[in-house]
């Protein structure tokens, strides 16, 4: 198995961008990737996308990308775990240069979400749950969440307002990523008044619907440096699921996907939570921010919010998170996050975060998830010496 | 990179399949394959799939399906690439063996199309096509094809009744498949009599639309024999693309995926055409046969037709190929055809395909085409001594 690295990355901005087509954005950040990884061939082109056909009339994202950025005759195909499709494409680019199948693989996510109006984008997202016992019975995704947040409040005494910080910590980091769609301040007397969306989840503990594409370059490490001054090398990658509905799960705030996918990227990556110096996790929900927290041991069971209301998800604290706005303010166009959150870590690494710097970061991970929980994708990257 | 063969292989009957669920069939066929392969653990699973957000209302088939057989926690992820789905998720699962990723990968294809209207069928099955200008101007995958057939007839000549051979042989091979659809001979009276579908593609030149599910599970072909004592071993797997869509080929009847996919399986198998014992190809239409046949060396420009007005095509002739019914007999669950095809191959090379058993079979091909040619997975397989 070789050691792999991430030589180039390319994003959107993330917004409604109605003025172009699921293929034009998808086509903008694999080619900001291709010319900031300086590659002059591409051998497999992996697509993570969860929603083209149910939002934009299209499958066959493969082909149709690999065509319209003039990759004609590429390996091209697309990959789908709902909102964890981005990291699940690039575990599969992973694998590829990992077993030396190929060489140079880029590894884009793209969803256009905003063309559509809100009821069938929710009717889509819930296509991620159990067909049978969630969402025919009329759960959303916000509602699925909001059966986890009520949960995780009543079983340790938790007030709702103690989910604030997650809120605003995510929309202040969002002012320095040029990329994010949210990026302005929010305030905790703005998270306690924002409007009720399925209580007790409110405006502010959701991440929003909108567009955009983020693409990586992935090529063996020991040529990496050929191509790009800075690589990013991926010291783990992991993947895990659990039950796709929360009424099978063994333990409802365990997240046992997450804590599965985690361990097994420790194990591979021979860390342990304490060498992590930055976690881009899946905040779709501040819930679920809280829940990764602590399955992947950065918190103990209960006390996940802690880290919140303690200040130690700050830039600058004991494990700074969503340091570029994370799913909450940059946004979750969700077949693209898993790529932008690992080429947040890779800008952290590359010491190109701007005035959101993690000072000394080594050692970043994202975590990407499909569903309540369902699928897990784990990435820890490191700066290459 | 280390050689893969086949140990399990698992496959429900074609049918309409009101009374299974997308996820049953998938489990069904998954059970088969692990109770083939006596297998104790499965490191990955790989879900081929196109219309399951469209036609059954659910995504993330990963995580669903690996929790409904019982594989819970582990690595799934769906994989789409439109009709080509089956095998691109079994090229993945290729990969992965092969590059010493994981050691017991199940591959499965499922696609569930009858519980919707035949309109929606039609309309999901277009977006393999390019949304932009082939769907969004009525082009349905019929009069894709019948745009192909008329060029075709046109270019070199031939009457469209020198086509009835492919649906004639496919229904013929079909009567020796208990999993088959339409196990029931065809004439050439009836081929020609046929309703016709979009001029010149009549209903005998069409696969049906319909329900399944097929699996098999790869393991390194070191230890395939402690598992399986007819292991088949992949002596090449290859995938490439071609334009989207139609009027952007260079040579519209070139299919230059299908030569390009073919040629570099070829190569890594190093074999030619000749070597090859049978060929499950890909017979959406029967144009679509004539044009693979020529497409992967077995006919010269123009001449693919001849092979079937020659007899060379059946079982017993020069390159047998629909040995068990093919798309238009057996059927055409789309994302589950490639596995299905697979399957079949590896019958065949078991000396286990009953009264359509090819004598001698030592080493078959499997062609899967998603689009109307713009993804092209091949794969080469080869009974282990």
């Amino acid at each position: 198995m070789r050691d792999v690295s991430i030589i180039g990355i390319g994003q959107t901005p993330v917004g409604e961008h109605w003025e172009r087509s699921l293929k034009e954005l998808a086509g903008d950040a694999i080619q900001a990737a291709i010319k900031d990884a300086q590659i002059e061939r591409v051998d497999v082109l992996y697509v993570g996308n969860m929603c083209s056909g149910t939002l934009n009339g299209q499958e066959h994202l493969g082909a149709l990308i690999s065509d319209w950025v003039g990759l004609r005759g590429v390996e091209a195909v697309k990959i789908e775990a709902a909102c964890g499709s981005g990291a699940a494409a690039l575990r599969l680019g992973y694998v590829a240069v990992a077993g030396e199948l190929a060489d140079f693989v880029v590894v884009a996510g793209v969803e256009k979400m905003t063309d559509r109006p809100g009821e069938q984008v929710t009717a889509a997202l819930a296509m991620a749950s159990d067909g049978d016992f969630e969402a025919q019975n009329g759960l959303s995704f916000v509602a699925l969440n909001a059966l986890l947040m009520r949960r995780y409040m009543h079983e340790y005494g938790v007030p709702h307002r103690d989910f604030a910080p997650f809120a605003i910590n995510a929309h202040k980091n969002a002012i320095g990523n040029p990329c994010a769609l949210f990026p302005h301040a929010v305030t905790a007397e703005d998270f306690c008044a924002a409007k009720m969306i399925a209580d007790p989840v409110n405006l502010l503990d959701s991440s929003p619907v909108c567009d955009g594409a983020a693409a990586v370059v992935l090529c063996p490490t020991e040529i990496a440096r050929q191509f790009n001054a800075r690589p990013v090398r991926i010291r783990a990658s992991s993947a895990a699921t659990d039950t796709i509905a929360l009424h099978d799960r063994r333990d409802l705030l365990g997240l046992e996907g997450a804590s599965l996918s985690a361990s097994k990227a420790y194990g591979q990556a021979k860390v342990t939570p304490k060498d992590i110096d930055l976690f881009e996790l899946h905040d779709a929900f501040t819930i679920m921010s809280v829940l990764s927290l602590e399955a992947c041991g950065f918190a103990e069971r209960g006390r996940g919010v802690r880290l919140g209301t303690q200040g130690d998800i700050a830039i600058g604290g004991q494990i700074p998170i969503t340091t570029m706005g994370g799913l909450k303010a940059r946004g979750h166009p969700v077949g693209a996050t898993g790529i932008y959150q690992v080429i947040e870590v890779a800008l952290q690494l590359r010491e190109q975060a701007g005035a959101n710097q993690v000072r000394n970061a080594r050692l970043g991970m994202a975590q990407n998830i499909g569903g309540s929980g369902a699928t897990v994708v784990t990435t820890i990257l490191e700066a290459v010496e």
